[in-house]
């Protein structure tokens, strides 16, 4: 579309992604007790993402783009800006960017959600990436070719008030009083209405490098990166010391409805500052690893994420997740590659759907999920998830999923009375110690 | 607007609605009294609906649409997705739809409100289909040709937190602790941000068929239909069984700016769980029956909705309410129906407005409106009203609305003392018992 | 774009702004004490605005535009509408706008926040017309032709919840709990969801002439200008007479991330009603000069506001304020004027930047800015500006801009013991009393 001034263009789309989610074994799960809900994850349905955006570029050197998420912000927001940025091109390969857009790091986490094979991204992406929101306000500078891209961004915290308010224990609920299960290092007043309280804006320095090793064509490739970040924790502290807001923490969810944090760690900044028994999260450091296969209709891919506490209270506690997965397309489809970002891309079946004999593309995929939030003092839980899929996709802009997915050996125990530890599971947490709970989630999606 | 890849049409559009209200008869009123605030209804202005739509049609056979209101959502939420929603044509005249999405239910719900007689909707539709948020998730089959079309849906809760905090007592406050009249059946913490604790989403089963059995032309027809629906409802209590969140209540507002409900059942779940004297609403249902006369530029509409209730505490009572209204158009125009929902459509004036001497288009219409929200242990109140409009159409897409508003025999009594009741009128709406407030109610808008 | 009936042009635009803030002479602020949190600003990052609109034109006469802010709204709510207008051109040079649109008052006001030659407005403006919100709704009949304009209009109160809770000591705070500046005189449950208890919209009458008496060419021109508005309060008491809701304050913010109100009258409206030592702000008068020459590159820029208050406990106090600035394109361009509007315009540079020599437009500005806050019983501080700027427009979308503003002779004493007033500033705003807090800012822009 073109403006006013011929100088643009622009172009509008956006995404829906209609979820549902029926859940299995809750009758391993003990009774609420007390002022407690109920322990078990609520089966239903749900709009999980629906996005708009506008994008375009003018004057040839420059995009823009603007997208808003009405359903679920990133992070844990309730609705919220995503990407809003302008990127300047003229100097091909390389780009710089400013705004607020997604930080580079991981594989799965560059790969757009309408792309990843499953429903949910792997517990490991989500509590170290997706959860402490991987949208940041900064600016990076970027180099891409057809078989190497690299990254880096100096970034801040994200736009948008969380809406969440926070108590000095950690605990935040939203504006419906619901308890949420990350501040994402965003505090509550967030940065559209920064004051003094506020504390100054937390910063990170986060870089990837991925590309290509071995590359035969676009439908036989192996892929490698690496991705690290240093970020900064910004907490608040009033005039007599007492913990006024801040902090962070790592959660993870596995449902796509019931978006429950099974594991969580709690708010690592408590207590008074400086004071005995109080633990003040300074910074954070993540290390991460990606390799991903792709030889025709067969693909492979495998992440470890591992990250680093510091702070007063912490000796370097480490956090970590690794997850693997293979997917397999019936109908004969490679999965598509996306070189400027070093991520998956949109498929196109060989043949749409129709009422003729056009199958559209069919895929399975099966896989396998660690967390760790289990290290020195502190305690939020260590889970393992099997999974297996089916995607059909009746033409490039729709797609139905359907998963099974199943919670191995997951530890939300308490630690043993007497050792000193930040935060303990909670109640709602405690109750799915040595459950299994079985999922069975639905997605019909459609971007345009 | 043809896309990137040439698959796609979209366009974007969105409504404006801005309303006046201005009250009389207020001196009848008592005044209030202790922490009460005044009773007599607001006279001002608002901007009733804000929306704006992106909707498309690719690969032929798939629509989409998604539609967002930046005002005032569905239901009674505070703003929010109203369609969301992909559709597949390709056997027509059947059509499948899934994603968020008007119920099937009532003619003057299937009608947009850009193309309403009258500036609000009658009582029966506002109270049994609008506030309890006609706009749910969900799957629809439906089959429309020139005279007949029918529609059956299964459907679940809306998207989107309600903004909504309700207590065990019924009342429900919005994040400005503005006490609001319905809890949508949705819980408080949405289906956006559903966890263990919100328990699993109601669902409701919803048809309607309606036609055209008598037709002379596209002006001179007689339309039929009938409506029935059965929902459950959403009760979720904590360990000790005191009831924690859910429910629904049945209300009406009848000011367009001022949107008080003057009748109001509160919530119809109540007390500890199978405690004596509790409340416990399981399900209801709902039959409406529907018809309506086009003459040429004279038109008339009638319709009945009636709504049981079942559940503990509960013996089948009985909700109901009525309106007929007749309509003509000065100018010459006729009502204008679509056959593919059974509704009305956009009303396209023989002249535009002009300074030549072009008039536009003139309607003036009268009506007759019943609820009543009493029976057995139920006590919302009782109220009829009689209003007169004048619609004028300068062109197909501004309107300029007044319409004037008495309200009879307002009966919101509570019950004599000693009866067991769910929940008396609050003493806000006893302060209207047999007042007769008059409304003169304007609005101005566009759609494009 | 054309519509599908063929009677519309439609577009969709909109603009982002990042900004960044840094604080000096931090230093000087004593240290927060008990339950206070830090008295520095913060320094941080932040998306300023991020809004979309739809505008276009039909039917030849008709103009409307929607436009939505995502990150802050109008006035101080945190995310609303903007504009939502419908506008009839058939008597040029005479217009009839009905909705919600800006006010006519103020040069600067009157001029978009893309075109401003600093980052933030001045205080005065900021103070008595952006703070109190405005885009209000209402009718405005105007006439403009190459070298003067004239406007008027009856407004009422804004659309939307303000996300605001007030308690009666006028203090506000916002959804996440943090605390605001400025009811916007939209009392807390916003025109969207005014029930009985909201009270009657307030309103007002608003107009402004402005011209071009010298006019050389559209480079060398003189500008005045004179505005004045008169705008009632709505306050609203309970039964009991104590303060409910309403009233209005003014306050003034510096910063562009962190947005903290130095400046601050507290609620006006205070006390039981009509007790003794109460208060009740029941209308105020605003007046405005305003004056511009273009001399080529060079420019100069300045405004008066005064600001008259009356009611129970006010004798007629002036709250005023006054700034004045100059610019030098030192690229050659001049200032842009929009005639319709009698504001300035977008500025397009005479090359744009790129790698072959193109420098894009250069421009240098320093101002000086006063606004007194102290008068009578009313003590909200009384502050001075100077600030530096540099500006620079890579293209005519792109505006890259940096500020550096110093604050000079800032008064935020309390009043002496034994003098009655409404309001004392708070202890935040005395912790900066004589202090000189120095910001360097910045922002980058793109407007699509």
């Amino acid at each position: 579309i073109g403006s006013n001034d011929g100088n643009f263009k622009a172009a509008i789309g956006g995404r829906l992604q209609l979820d549902g989610q029926t859940n299995w074994n809750s009758h391993n799960l003990p009774n609420a007790t007390g002022a407690n809900t109920t322990n078990a994850l609520a089966d239903g349905t749900s709009l999980r993402r629906a996005r708009l955006h506008a994008e375009g570029t003018f004057f040839k050197d420059y995009d823009y783009k603007f997208e808003y998420d009405f359903t679920r912000g990133p992070g844990t927001t309730a609705a919220g800006v995503t990407d809003a940025y302008i990127r300047w091109n003229a100097l091909k390969p390389f780009a710089l960017t400013v705004g607020q857009f997604k930080e580079p790091f991981s594989l799965e986490e560059a790969t757009s959600n309408r792309f990843l094979t499953f429903i949910e991204r792997n517990m490991a992406v989500n509590a170290f990436s997706d959860n402490p929101n991987a949208y940041r306000i900064g600016a990076m500078g970027s180099y891409s070719e057809q078989r190497w891209m690299a990254a880096g961004a100096l970034m801040s915290e994200s736009v948008g008030g969380s809406g969440l308010t926070c108590n000095a224990a950690g605990t935040c609920t939203n504006v419906n009083g619901a308890t949420l299960y990350n501040t994402s290092s965003v505090n509550t007043n967030g940065n559209a209405n920064r004051n003094n309280g506020s504390g100054n804006s937390s910063w990170d320095v986060t870089g990837r490098v991925a590309g290509r090793p071995w590359y035969n064509s676009e439908t036989e490739f192996l892929h490698v990166g690496a991705s690290g970040s240093y970020r900064t924790i910004n907490n608040n502290y009033t005039g007599n010391s007492a913990f006024n807001n801040g902090g962070t923490l790592f959660a993870a969810s596995i449902g796509n409805v019931d978006r429950t944090a099974l594991l969580n760690t709690g708010n690592l900044t408590k207590g008074n500052k400086g004071a005995a028994g109080s633990y003040e999260l300074d910074h954070y450091t993540r290390f991460g690893a990606e390799s991903a296969l792709v030889y025709g209709p067969f693909s492979m891919q495998g992440e470890y994420i591992r990250t680093g506490l510091q702070g007063n209270g912490y000796k370097d506690e480490v956090l970590e997740g690794y997850y693997g997965y293979g997917s397999y397309f019936l109908t004969g489809e490679s999965r598509k590659y996306k070189a400027s970002t070093g991520a998956w891309d949109r498929i196109t079946p060989s043949r749409n759907f129709d009422m003729n004999g056009g199958w559209g593309a069919w895929e399975v995929a099966a896989g396998y999920d660690y967390l760790n939030l289990k290290d020195g003092t502190v305690n939020g839980g260590r889970a393992q998830t099997a999974k297996i899929g089916l995607n059909w996709y009746p033409n490039s802009h729709v797609r139905l999923m359907a998963n099974y997915v199943h919670v191995l050996n997951i530890d939300t125990a308490p630690t043993a009375s007497g050792t000193t530890v930040v935060n303990q599971p909670g109640a709602r947490s405690q109750a799915f110690n040595n459950t299994n709970p079985d999922m069975l989630q639905f997605r019909a999606q459609v971007d345009f």
